[in-house]
């Protein structure tokens, strides 16, 4: 029998347990859930008799070694700072580690240790990073193989909503994931490459340097740039590619009301606002305002808006200039902005999310310019069994479930960029319905 | 005798010690100038008999020691960061402290014991932070003790350059102070009060949320906000007012083209830029824009700027679409954009920098508004003997002497706004020719 043990249950951990007590019986595992809140890891488990729910916290380190020491795995879904503190135990305790995060230059270092020990800790393996790496680098593995050379990569992955999802929300977007990362995406400077030069988007221009995208059978959406796309150039091995570019898709028009929010400093996280208690959603725009008395015309003229622009709409349905108070005793700007956003933003019953991603690659074979589109989407069930949720987690549990058929043999910090890991894992996601359609330009 | 050390002996550093020497033989002082570099000191000491020059580093902690507890008091130019350095050593061997920079927290938190020890630890004893601290009390104090009670306070300075500096020059400024904290300059978030409301304003509005500035009989200028004006309502003693605004002075035209650099994330510091040593001016500004062919168009165009206005006019005279490489190995946007600006920007032969400082006060007295505007302005004599050198260092020297004549009779960390201090200094600067002048409206 082989033990798993999941960290985390919060929102996107329910297909990953799901996918884990489905398959438990013939794989003959036992699976362990553990969460801060030993009630909400009761809750995704269920009555199932392969799974049972425990109370864990990673920064109770004699506890937590006790568990971990009991499994053979670690599917690790707690925020990303708290990897390391995992990481360590899994090193002395001699077991293998999955995440879904960036690896850190902390988990850089465990590397060694890691595959000296034999142990297996994959990160990256979620959606974006993850579903992203293997069904980009499946594609740029093929156009090698037919002796293709790489001349650009871009690559947009989003979060949306599904159109019969609050059909009246002009965003079209809502609160699927973290909703304090989604309010301090962008900040820091974004680096990518086109044309063969560097370039660098700031803050202050990246809601504004949208990249338009046309998902084939889909429609027309938007994307800014990600953080660091050169990064990207030696993992996927695009040293000879001239733009490469990876960003986040949102549906059109949000990127310029978002705009509006960053260029007031309402995403800043670096300072405790004055007298927020008594602020209403008004007051809250108003006082990153010059004179601050008619919020809405003072944007309108502040960023040339049209006065029925899909700008203003947005911040009206989310309700910016109501009378509402925002309801925080204290918080930075940001904390007070995701508050505000999430009266609207958050997900109620039956409210299906929508994930788009979509890469496109420009090569040369044979003198030729070739391009193809890659494309993904998936629908959540609703509120709980997010896309968001499935495309997160499977990966992660068809990885694990590999580690344990023995069908991987790489040791350390890695991430699913080895054909050994992605062709599988994709093979399985495209069976569950999670598979990328491809058009050939 | 009385034993003057001054640390630090560069460019803010002539007024000072020509001041120390002249006094010296009139006071009985002996005047030590400690520099990195001895030649340095060596220069601003010359020949004076009561003077001596010597190679200083605060990090050398036991030379540092023997040198300090020679000294009856110590003033330290050196760069803000080391003044905690300087400030132990004052502590264990009880020798006063004079700075012209701002209280950090490791400051305050000398300030009981150098009280129980009869010491004077005066900081922010220069022109911004100093003489603006000294003249705005002592107006804000004359028009309480008549029985007004202030509405708003407002001032900016700012380090310029004379008419007869560089006619041809747009910007009107040159570096006369730290090259890097002009290019740094404004990161992060303006507070201040205004109408009696907190206001905010992040950095990607800094430099286009400027006020305008008329200074009596000498023209319009501009200013942007500094970070935290909110500081001052306790420290002026301004909890009645409802407006309460900091910030810097420049000439007009400069903000705007400024924003442009801003905008574009040229004064980043964050991050170090790939392929910086093949990088012309024009490559450099090129890398932060989106097509980055035509680099002045699409400048024009991204910023709607005309196309003989004087945003371009500027940038143009400081050479960013030339083909002049930057000459640096590598470095951030920071660094190169610093380095560009000081190959124009920096003080040649001759060249006299110019202060403004500008203070308005408005108050209620017997029921009716009034209004107070106190300006200052200082003009270099050349490009050594600096306005700037002048306005920092003089009343540091001046306080040094109050002291030493047992004229203050104040303990702990300190800022000059007592009585106590404030008016014997004014008096003297206005003596030396740098003194306020007022109107009353």
């Amino acid at each position: 029998m082989k033990k798993i043990l999941v960290l985390g249950a919060g929102r996107s951990s329910s297909a990953l347990i799901s996918y884990l007590i489905k398959n438990a019986s013939a794989n003959d595992w036992q699976i362990t859930v553990g969460d801060f809140s030993k009630t909400t890891a009761q809750e995704r488990v269920g009555s199932s008799p392969n799974a049972r729910a425990i109370a864990f916290n990673i920064e109770d380190t004699e506890n937590s070694k006790t568990t971990i020491r009991d499994a053979d795995v670690v599917i690790s879904l707690i925020p990303a700072s708290l990897h390391t503190l995992v990481a360590k135990i899994c090193l002395t305790e001699k077991k293998h580690l999955f995440t879904a995060s960036y690896v850190s230059d902390e988990m850089k270092n465990f590397h060694a240790e890691a595959k000296t020990n034999g142990l297996l800790f994959l990160n990256e393996c979620g959606l974006d990073p993850g579903i992203d790496h293997m069904s980009a680098i499946q594609v740029i593995d093929t156009i090698k193989a037919e002796g293709g050379r790489m001349v650009s990569f871009e690559s947009f992955t989003g979060g949306l909503i599904s159109p019969e999802t609050d059909p009246e929300n002009p965003w079209r977007y809502k609160f699927t994931w973290n909703p304090r990362n989604v309010v301090l995406a962008g900040q820091g400077t974004a680096k990518y490459l086109q044309d063969g030069k560097f370039r660098y988007i700031p803050y202050q221009q990246l809601f504004q340097r949208t990249t338009p995208i046309t998902v084939p059978s889909l429609g027309e959406y938007e994307g800014y740039a990600n953080r660091d796309s050169l990064k990207y150039v030696d993992v996927y091995g695009l040293q000879e590619c001239k733009t490469v570019l990876r960003g986040t898709l949102r549906n059109k028009g949000y990127c310029s009301a978002w705009n509006v929010l960053a260029q007031l400093g309402c995403c800043d996280d670096t300072y405790q606002m004055d007298g927020i208690d008594a602020m209403t959603h008004n007051d809250f725009l108003s006082s990153f305002l010059e004179s601050g008395k008619n919020v809405q015309e003072e944007i309108r003229k502040c960023f040339s808006l049209s006065a029925n622009g899909e700008e203003l709409k947005r911040l009206n349905w989310s309700g910016f200039f109501s009378n509402e108070k925002v309801g925080l005793e204290k918080g930075t700007p940001a904390q007070a902005l995701e508050h505000i956003l999430n009266k609207k933003w958050k997900l109620k019953a039956g409210d299906k999310d929508f994930i788009v991603m979509w890469h496109r690659f420009r090569y040369l074979l044979d003198g030729k310019e070739k391009e193809i589109q890659a494309w993904l989407t998936a629908t959540g069930e609703d509120e709980t069994q997010t896309a968001m949720a499935k495309t997160v987690g499977l990966p992660l549990a068809i990885a694990a479930k590999l580690l344990l058929q023995n069908k991987i043999h790489r040791w350390g910090v890695v991430i699913p960029v080895a054909k050994e890991i992605y062709e599988p894992v994709l093979a399985e996601l495209k069976e569950l319905g999670i598979g990328l359609q491809e058009k050939h330009i």
